[in-house]
């Protein structure tokens, strides 16, 4: 349904400037408008439209309403040697995030193994882009955080879940594996997209109302059932994640966050293992190199499909994006513009 | 298939002495025996036969043909501060996670968060078992080992990656809440126990020899290509555990192992994290309360079937097995007394 004529190429240069120009009038000042327009802007190039560009007009919005507050930074509440509790004060997410991240990877320097857990912030829009940073600079990296309730317990009817993303990373050659996954088989923002285009999901991703399986994303959009991966265990994962998140981080857990109808000051854990310490880099990468080469030697059951390690396609679409412009539904690039 | 009259029921006093016997026989001595032996029999207790009674003269054959060296421990190749390199020089698997088990706790005690590596060793049983035991002494535990190739991954036909068990667990009044989950959606163990039924597994459960998914259990331990769980998405894990496990422990990787016919020498990796640092664990129970009965006031989909949170079955089986005996299939006891 939707064809070329629908979309706007823009350059990552114009969007980057584009979204630190409505960041500068919502209250963010320079350094973090540059900062948030930056993560937003290379999860567009990286492909993640649903958490890069589509997502900005909703960004400024919760500002707007006072859910996120631009200028709030994080603050230490406990430190306690290589684990250390922060509360977001309601910043922007993916500020907060950056700042868990960098602090976790810190105290692993000095420690080895750290753990941040940070409650009361925001949306961290694509966690990849913490599992990337700090993998690139040498750093295992296992993250998650909680959501809103959007997902139901296994047998259930009713969403008490939150498919709440789990990212691990690992370094390699300078760039990293990443695995940035959330407890649902498809989120909302790709059955939504699918569902625009007039598609089904190539996979059941949920319940209709009638409580079959089905890969209608219209249909798993209105019954609000998705999926969780694994069945049970997804649906178990989810619910140990929130547990985790919460109690590590001493914020709010999904039901609570549930209490209101947005998502807000949600839960998150970052740990980083400093792998330098374990051996050099380069070695990791020729360990990773003889994993990788073995997995894609994988006989594919459909000889017109690529087999792909996680983050493969998005360093893809990076390339092409960065070369040829990010494409963009003229209805939501227009609706940036006017912001 | 299987009638009552198929299963002795044996009580855990006798299935604990049975083993000790027979690994006095196979070269454990007093202690290591009655270790190996209280987590046979207590996984049992448990329910998880395939990982208790029904693994244990497989156990036995391992180390009569030498892959598990029944004398051996663990030893200290690096220490980092709050991350530490163990070898298993082949040891039982068992006993190896144990120590590692208590030394991550021990270095989680001393520094906050604290992880062990470890390469070279063998089977752990069941993982759960590894999160029950931290976390009922106050720990987060994070844990995870690799394994010989079982599992394609997505898209190819021929089974690459490991089913890499993963485990988080959180200490809940005294117990634990514990997730213990492989990458396929049913284990080969439950398959060929469903088989043995002459049932169907309830999901589908993996691809048969046309490429189609399929829930006949026979069907897929023909084709060896089980499901992964969330397709993409467990497949994708699987590879990123066996990465993480193999660079942090300098061990073997799935690839490596699976040189070998048998699996022996597998990575493994444990996290743990000192609760009590952050909140005394009464008001952690009191949070996991709140977050648990939430999720239990989910509706049910079928009135018949009810919401479980990951480990509720396990502590009803032990009730039951602890006050009515272990049921234990005749064939499977009759050979153990006989080892």
């Amino acid at each position: 349904m939707n064809s070329p004529a629908q979309y706007s190429i823009v350059s990552a240069e114009t969007m980057h400037a584009e979204f630190v120009r409505v960041l500068l009038k919502n209250g963010l000042d320079r350094s973090r408008a540059e900062q948030c327009a930056t993560i937003f802007t290379e999860s567009s190039i990286d492909g993640i439209y649903t958490h890069g560009v589509n997502r900005f007009e909703r960004f400024i919005h919760h500002i707007e309403r006072g859910i996120v507050i631009p200028t709030a930074e994080p603050s230490l509440k406990k430190s306690l040697g290589n684990i250390e509790q922060w509360d977001g004060n309601l910043g922007p997410g993916i500020l907060n995030a950056l700042h868990a991240t960098d602090r976790v990877t810190e105290l692993a320097k000095a420690h080895g193994i750290a753990c941040v857990a940070l409650a009361n912030t925001n949306h961290w829009l694509r966690g990849g882009t913490y599992g990337w940073r700090a993998a690139k600079k040498g750093f295992v990296f296992i993250g998650f955080t909680n959501t809103i309730a959007n997902m139901p317990a296994w047998g259930a009817l009713d969403s008490r879940l939150g498919n709440n993303p789990l990212i691990f990373a690992v370094p390699w050659h300078n760039e990293a594996i990443v695995l940035d996954m959330a407890m649902s088989q498809y989120s909302y923002g790709a059955m939504e997209t699918t569902t625009k285009k007039g598609e089904l999901l190539e996979h059941d991703g949920g319940f209709n109302k009638e409580g079959r399986l089905t890969n209608d994303p219209k249909e798993i959009i209105e019954s609000r059932r998705p999926l969780s991966i694994g069945m049970w265990k997804g649906a178990g994962l989810a619910l140990l994640l929130d547990i985790l998140a919460t109690v590590l981080s001493g914020g709010l857990s999904t039901h609570e966050i549930s209490a209101n109808k947005s998502e807000y000051s949600v839960s998150q854990v970052y740990i980083a293992i400093d792998l330098t310490r374990l051996n050099n880099l380069n070695s990791v990468a020729t360990i990773v190199d003889q994993i990788i080469n073995d997995y894609m030697a994988s006989v594919p059951s459909d000889q017109s499909k690529q087999i792909h390690y996680p983050g493969q396609r998005v360093m893809e679409t990076r390339k092409r994006n960065l070369s040829e412009g990010i494409p963009v539904l003229k209805q939501v690039w227009n609706k940036i513009i006017a912001l």
